[in-house]
This record gives C-alpha cells, structure tokens and sequence, in this order.
C-alpha cells in the first residue's frame, strides 16, 4: 500500500548537520586564513569602517576573536572536563578588544589570531574527546547549563557569525552608492534571502 | 555665539564611503580567496549545505559568481560605455550555475573563478575610467537607469553578499546543535545586530 512504500526519493535534509568534531575543525582551522584574504592590505578605511555609532569595524571583529581565544573556546571546554556544573565559566568580556588591540596593527593582529587558533586546535585535538565527553555539561552564568557539543557547535558558529559581520561593514559602505541595486542586496537592505 | 562655532571634535563618518575605483579593486581582488581559504578543502557535507528548499548551497554560490564574471559586470560596463541608456542591459540569468556546474568540481569551479576575476579586473583596469566615465548612465532591464559607479559599487556589495550567504549557511548547520547559545548568534536566531 502507499503508505508503506519506501520512498528512496526523498531528499536528505542539508539544512542542518549533526556536530562532528572533524567538521567543525575544518571550519574552525580556515578562519584565520579566511580572514586574512579579506582584510590584510585593504586601505585603512575599509579596516576602519563601522556600521555607525558603537558597531564594531573589522579591526574590532579580529581583537575579539583573539580575546575568544586566550579565554572563551578552549578555556570553557576545560572547565566543563575539570568542574562540569559545579563551577561556572567566567563572564566574557565583549569590550577587551578594545584596550587590548589599542597601537596594534591589523597585520599583527591576524598573525596573532592565527597562531592562537593554532594552539587552541592542537589542544583541542590533545584533549582526544569522545562522544561521551561531548555530552559533558557546564554551566553558562547566564545561559545556564550547556553541554561540551553545544560550545564547541557554538565556537564554530561564532567564527561565521563575525565573517558575516565584517563582510556587511564593508558592503553598508556602499549602502548609497548602489543606488537602485540597493533593493536586490540583502546585505544592505537588511532582508533575510 | 554657540550655533557659529565650528565643532572640531565631529567624529568623520564610517558607516559610509565614497566610491573610489582603487578601494572597490581592492575588495574585489580578494574575493576569489577569501572564498578559496573558506571552503577549499572542507567536508562534501559542508559544501552541498544549504538552507533549505531551493536555497543555494556554497558550491552554487561560487558557480553563480562565475555566471556573473561571464555576463554581469564588465560585460554591462562595456555596454554602458558603449551604448549609455540606448541599450539595456541583457537580463541576468539567476539559475543558471545548476546546469553550467553539473559534473564540475568545488576545487575546479574555485579557480575558474579566480581566474575569470583577475581577467575581469585587468579589463577594468584597461578601461582607464574617469570620474566622468563613473558618471554615464545605462539602463536595467528592472531597474531603470543606473550609473557606472552605481553598477561597480553593486558588484563590490554584490560579492560581500554571497561571503555573508556561503557562512550564514554554513553557521545554521549548527542551529540545533548551539543549543541555548541560539539566543547570542545573530546568525541563527536573525536578528540584526
């Protein structure tokens, strides 16, 4: 009968993927790279540029993923294999970049980020997680509890999240200067596509 | 009196910049590996991602910018030149990637690209444009009348859209799997920020 026929037809669901710690690596590996091709050698303006008032330009962007660096990913991951719930991670500081990357210079900001996100995946990898460790929960002090898989989903996330963020600085530059292409730009218009 | 005095302290707008031809080349000659550091290389699974029903996965994206090399912007440019608001502009063909990138290869598509954007950029670079030239009208089969510089603007906001596409695809692989951290990324719950 047709309600017990196999259907072999229907498509897998690409809109979603199942964490996989090789997967996620391979998107945490490529961001330095990926923003390194973006950003080092653009004019000055372009490093500069923000979406107005206290947004963030993409030399921010890069001093914050540093600071995600020395204290949110890694840091987080071995607080839950060490305390589980029983001691919360510390609060993250979303402002540090803003002391911490001062008389600093864009490219020395990505080698920064870069060797940093080196060491932070070898110690990943040095960590030999199984599935059981990534069930392993901790507790966000305003999330609540959270699981090992659920950060290290998020630190890939997050990496993209400010990929985005940077390219729609740049792109809002030019927010007058498409003209009439500004309804067909959804950086821009601000429409989800 | 108070309303004469000139305030030295306004901060310069960075939310905006005017169109400069050697800023926008600098955007545009790196797109091909911003796009080669991200998604080179990564898991099959990663690439064929998409965001559900007829959404563009990042291997569509990348054969979409092909089409775009081919047909879009110096070939209107050209035409503008060539034919200011006399003729319009050939209709782009938004599907056409899924049946030129049939049988072709992530790696393969990725340096056709490249290769099609240096090309491009050498052509453009030949054109010599003035700020004149910036200044000349053609026709949008849609959207009416529209300048060079406003065409040259859209092709630099055009390819920041599709970085922002292939990582927000990305990223919502990741939307269940976040976990209550879906609240802080802006590039799943979709909130602007």
């Amino acid at each position: 009968m047709a309600g017990e026929t196999t259907d072999t037809t229907t498509p897998i669901d690409r809109s979603r993927r199942p964490f996989k710690l090789d997967e996620a690596s391979a998107i945490l590996s490529r961001t330095p790279a990926t923003l390194d091709a973006l950003l080092r050698g653009l004019p000055d303006g372009w490093i500069a540029a923000t979406e107005g008032g206290t947004t963030w330009s993409p030399f921010d962007v890069v001093g914050h993923l540093i600071h995600g660096e020395q204290t949110d990913w890694v840091p987080r991951a071995k607080i839950i294999l060490e305390h589980g719930e029983a001691r919360p991670f510390d609060k993250f500081n979303r402002l540090a970049q803003f002391t911490e990357s001062a008389g600093r210079t864009l490219p020395e900001l990505l080698d920064t980020f870069a060797a940093l996100r080196r060491k932070s995946l070898d110690e990943l990898a040095s960590l030999h997680l199984t599935a059981a460790d990534l069930d392993r929960r901790g507790r966000h002090p305003e999330l609540g509890v959270v699981s090992l898989r659920q950060l290290l989903s998020t630190w890939v996330a997050h990496d993209l999240d400010h990929v985005v963020q940077i390219s729609r600085v740049l792109a809002r530059q030019y927010s007058d200067e498409v003209g009439p292409w500004r309804a067909y730009l959804r950086i821009i218009s601000g429409n989800q596509g």
